[in-house]
């Protein structure tokens, strides 16, 4: 407990004069420029080149390797049980990996290889860039679905899927290039400004749009929709399934059955540990067997034309991807809108691999450097526009299939990269008979993955207007596009900082019994209040042109209509009103302006108004505008001191 | 000063119980209902209806009178002194307002009369209804321009001056509904939302437009273009004068004269207070005489066509204002854009009424009500748009005249409006021979007042960011338009607010000598540091998605690169982080997530974190986020009782 000693006014002078002539605050352009700086700037770390400046040239040579290529530093104490993990990891992976790639590049309307191509160049790329020891790298399924809804989206009279192709590789490059940028000028922060609840709604809306369009894989639908929002997927559903003739029922009986078998799979995987292994080889599985049972019984080319099942098709491969740099197209009429779509998927593709790095590397307490992880994202799809890749990020189910089956270093993506490799040259004969509704079903099996109902009803519990967002997220891209969706939920996620930044509420706060502490009265029912003073604290953190006045309006009205309880239970009116300035980070003119209307107005009703505890900028721009000779130096170093000031025999002044 | 007594754990730990477990707060949502309930449901005052109702039924209508006609109460004590000082001023006002009105119709590109017609009934009925006792109103050369210029970004074929007439009659009756509407549902506080700084970069570049407008007029250019940006006004001007015979050089003679004459008058009004009137007297003069030399020497019908100096022409006069309820337009293919408009010139209009009405109140130690002001100027608008008139609202130049020239009460209103109708009666013949360089000469002579130098340097001085809002509404004012300045203005402005709610920075702080106060350590040099530990307090409002991953980076830098130091000037590492949670009004997800992770890392250090202060929402999201737990309790009502606690023989649990 504090007990009040006799003071000296002279000290309680000079502590108001600390208050009243601090020196002069950074201005607030200076203090942006400094947040810029600190966040841009890289930091210097004890193992820097620096250090090694004195040393031989074959070690910085070295070092500098190991700067470039962090996998060098992972395979010092590389040993054979560590590269067993890595290749059972990495062979898991790819049998895991091999049906995905193929689903989403067909969910990106490419051909199946192209999937199996991404998932060979930006791995192998990745790993040697990366200093994340996790991350699986490879075609995302949100990804896939906004490049080619994003692309449908365009003017652009696209004839054949060759040109679509070109457009594809060249969005690809332009979205490598931002995430060099981003990387290079240290932007990496800028994914943070996609606010975890507008992610939840973004995804779990993707994935809904992702299962409607693999309805027409799964159907077999012949004339289906390129838009990607729910009335006109299911209207074009609808259409389809009316017209008998529309529609393969063939097609839907397998896919539906391999469907259940895959969720059958995933559902003993998740009651027993040990058929995990199970639910990674059901999709390959199913590939395989429903490729061998068409092939046997010549279901793709069944006498009756209803009960056709649609199969791949000659799928070129038996070679390393090929080069696609002539195949990216830079015309004048198209290049603008490519190089916004490249600017979306850039930040999109970057937000869910650096969230994923993150979660998992702090699973295993790393520490990621999210600026090299952009710079890799960035220099991997750069290099895959060219080879034949397709926009690549890191997979969150993938890299869970990684941590599961115990990888230790980025050497698994190398092996899932070569098998990958391997399978493209083996097994495209196989995949000529593949339905095409396996992959849809493939892919809507990775649906619920994506919609995280727990993360939603949490954020529902702890913040509505954080829910809001999340489903403003949610419809947007549900019934608009993606980026309207993404726009809606950063604008709800934004409005949310300023109407609490400027809301124009005030909280009246008493002593806390027993310590010289002060408390809002609703957060601390026992705190007690001091007759006749008024003290009140701000709830936003700007006094300023959106609320200064009904900040003042509200303190007047309070004074007015309100008494003050005597220790006997009787009412006096105010005397005093202090406010706590201390959650206070700025004021603008008009706030000064306010302050200056409500002192004139106590004033004028005999009430006496003191400032407690104002921060640096406050108290420097209420002294540049004179007001501390205003309110007669009644500025005070806290609250204590201020309501010591009112009750005690004289007024105290600075 | 305060001495430590010695204390009881149990007390410390009650106290943890207290900031631990508080009541359960409103949610976000409820805060935001609440204040919008605040600020818009009407606030009781004692003297309402409700005390009246045992009253006699007279009594009853005497005061819903009082209550709808507020002049009556001013006229309760009036007398033949202030009805002398009333009728001198409203005379000194007509004489001041006919040249403006005139100049106003002018530069909104309608023809003279319609000026006086809006000089004459908006301020009759808006005296009548107002709480303001010192406004005068009519038409408003800011309002003037915007009208004329964004009508004329309509892409609407106007053949004829009747049809831009019936345009404008409509965008005025909007703008008065939008007004009322505001008024009605208490949406007064709207014009808040325009920051100062915004309106004086407007207000400066709306001037720079008036004038290079009138360039037209002063220099009798006959093809002039309809835009108003900087570009086309000065690019027309340029093509005028290269070509001899598009402007003709007696206009500008007489024009630029008499512009001389204007401004000298005032400056000698400024000098000397016994020459005011002349100030106020020279526009009307200037009319008078100019008219007079034309009519003498014929020089509206010169014999070279290069000579003639151009005249307003036939005015419709002789009578009071015409009915326009048949001029109203409702064609649906204009009418969204007239909304539109009218929306926009509703906010400009009211911001710069309630601004003029609440700084002369405030002079004169009046209270208003900023919603029946609104109310009003809607009403007096919507009346006016029926009755040839068009936008009215408070004019800074002409109350300032109105508070000089002494007026008591709104009759100096009524007294001007009937001096104009007089003027329109009588004055027609005269008149017709008035040059149109003198009406923009009077505007012109106008601009300066609308540049607001020293305000907009004293914004530089106080805040660099609101200079930029300020610079940013003035060139794009200047060079796109009217609503893009204004939209930028407001972007800065509301840009300022999230980036230093959100600002990732912190403050060290220290204990304040002979105090048990802590404080930032840059505000306060003598604060001394605690040896081993590091209190640090965020300086932004929010710990959310958009700075938390930073925040967490800087304390965790400042931990690992800083050593705290020891009395004896040695160095030892930090064992204690106290984070001042005091300015954080709120936390999202992502916020407790960065907690979670900084606990994490400086566990893994051997440094415990604590939290001190928390505001109401924020411990209520830790609680829920169970992060109480994971940081030990160690959660305290003050930093210094956290400063105990760390120093104490032991830690003190919650």
């Amino acid at each position: 407990m504090w007990r009040r000693c006799s003071e000296s006014e002279m000290v309680v002078g000079s502590r108001g004069e600390w208050v009243v002539n601090p020196p002069r605050p950074p201005s607030m352009l200076r203090q942006v420029l400094d947040n810029i700086k600190h966040t841009l700037l890289p930091h210097p770390h004890p193992n820097t080149f620096s250090s090694l400046k004195n040393q031989p040239f074959s070690k910085q040579l070295s070092a500098l390797f190991h700067h470039l290529f962090p996998i060098l530093a992972s395979l010092h104490n590389y040993n054979a049980q560590k590269l067993k993990c890595d290749f059972m990891a990495g062979l898991t992976l790819a049998i895991f990996a091999i049906p995905q790639c193929m689903g989403n590049a067909t969910l990106a309307q490419l051909s199946p290889e192209y999937g199996l191509y991404t998932g060979i160049v930006p791995p192998l790329i990745y790993s040697m860039l990366a200093s994340s020891r996790e991350i699986v790298i490879g075609p995302g399924s949100v990804d896939s679905l906004l490049l080619s809804s994003m692309i449908q989206t365009l003017k652009v009279p696209i004839n054949d899927s060759i040109s679509y192709t070109k457009i594809v590789f060249t969005v690809t490059f332009f979205a490598g290039i931002f995430q060099l940028a981003f990387g290079l000028f240290r932007f990496g922060f800028l994914v943070e400004y996609l606010s975890q609840a507008t992610i939840v709604g973004f995804l779990a809306a993707a994935a809904v749009g992702i299962g409607l369009q693999q309805l027409r894989g799964l159907f077999g639908i012949v004339n289906f929709t390129n838009k990607s929002d729910l009335f006109s997927v299911v209207k074009a559903v609808w259409i389809a399934l009316k017209n008998q003739s529309a529609w393969h029922p063939y097609n839907f009986v397998i896919g539906f059955s391999f469907l259940c078998f895959i969720l059958f799979t995933r559902f003993l995987g998740k009651r027993n540990k040990k058929l995990l292994w199970l639910s990674h080889v059901s999709p390959l599985l199913s590939i395989i067997v429903s490729s061998v049972i068409v092939y046997k019984i010549n279901l793709h080319k069944h006498h009756m034309k209803d009960y056709r099942v649609e199969v791949l098709g000659p799928i070129k491969g038996g070679s390393l991807n090929p080069s696609s740099v002539k195949q990216l197209t830079f015309d004048g009429k198209v290049v603008g809108h490519l190089i916004r779509i490249g600017f979306t998927i850039a930040i999109i593709s970057l937000t869910g691999s650096i969230a994923v790095a993150r979660s998992f590397a702090s699973l295993k307490g790393h520490k990621i450097d999210p600026n090299r992880e952009v710079v890799s994202l960035g220099i991997m799809n750069v290099v895959g526009s060219m080879t034949s890749c397709y926009v690549a990020s890191g997979s969150l189910s993938r890299t869970a299939v990684n941590y599961n089956a115990g990888s230790e270093t980025m050497v698994s993506n190398i092996v899932m990269a070569l098998t990958v490799l391997m399978s493209l040259k083996f097994l495209t004969g196989l995949l000529y008979f593949t339905p095409k509704a396996i992959l849809a079903a493939i892919i809507v099996s990775a649906v619920p993955g994506l919609i995280d109902l727990n993360k939603a009803s949490q954020i529902w519990k702890v913040d509505k207007m954080d829910f809001l967002a999340c489903s403003g997220a949610f419809l947007g891209v549900l019934f608009a596009s993606a980026e309207i969706g993404l726009a809606i939920g950063m604008g709800i996620s934004f409005a949310k900082i300023i109407i609490s930044s400027i809301q124009p509420a005030i909280a009246v706060i008493g002593r806390l019994p027993g310590t010289d502490d002060f408390g809002d009265v609703q957060q601390y029912p026992m705190a007690v209040n001091i007759p006749g003073v008024l003290i009140v604290s701000l709830k936003s953190a700007w006094l300023c042109f959106a609320n200064a006045n009904l900040v003042e309006e509200r303190i007047e009205r309070w004074v007015i209509n309100e008494k003050s309880m005597d220790a006997k239970g009787g009412q006096r009116p105010f005397v005093h009103v202090i406010i706590d300035a201390s959650s206070l980070t700025n004021i603008d003119t008009a706030g000064i302006a306010s302050l200056v209307e409500l002192n004139n107005n106590l004033t004028s009703r005999g009430v006496k108004l003191a400032i407690a505890n104002p921060r640096w900028h406050v108290i420097h721009k209420l002294r540049l505008a004179n007001f501390v000779s205003k309110i007669g130096g009644r500025v005070f170093l806290s609250v204590g001191e201020a309501v010591d000031a009112c009750l005690g025999p004289k007024m105290v002044a600075v």
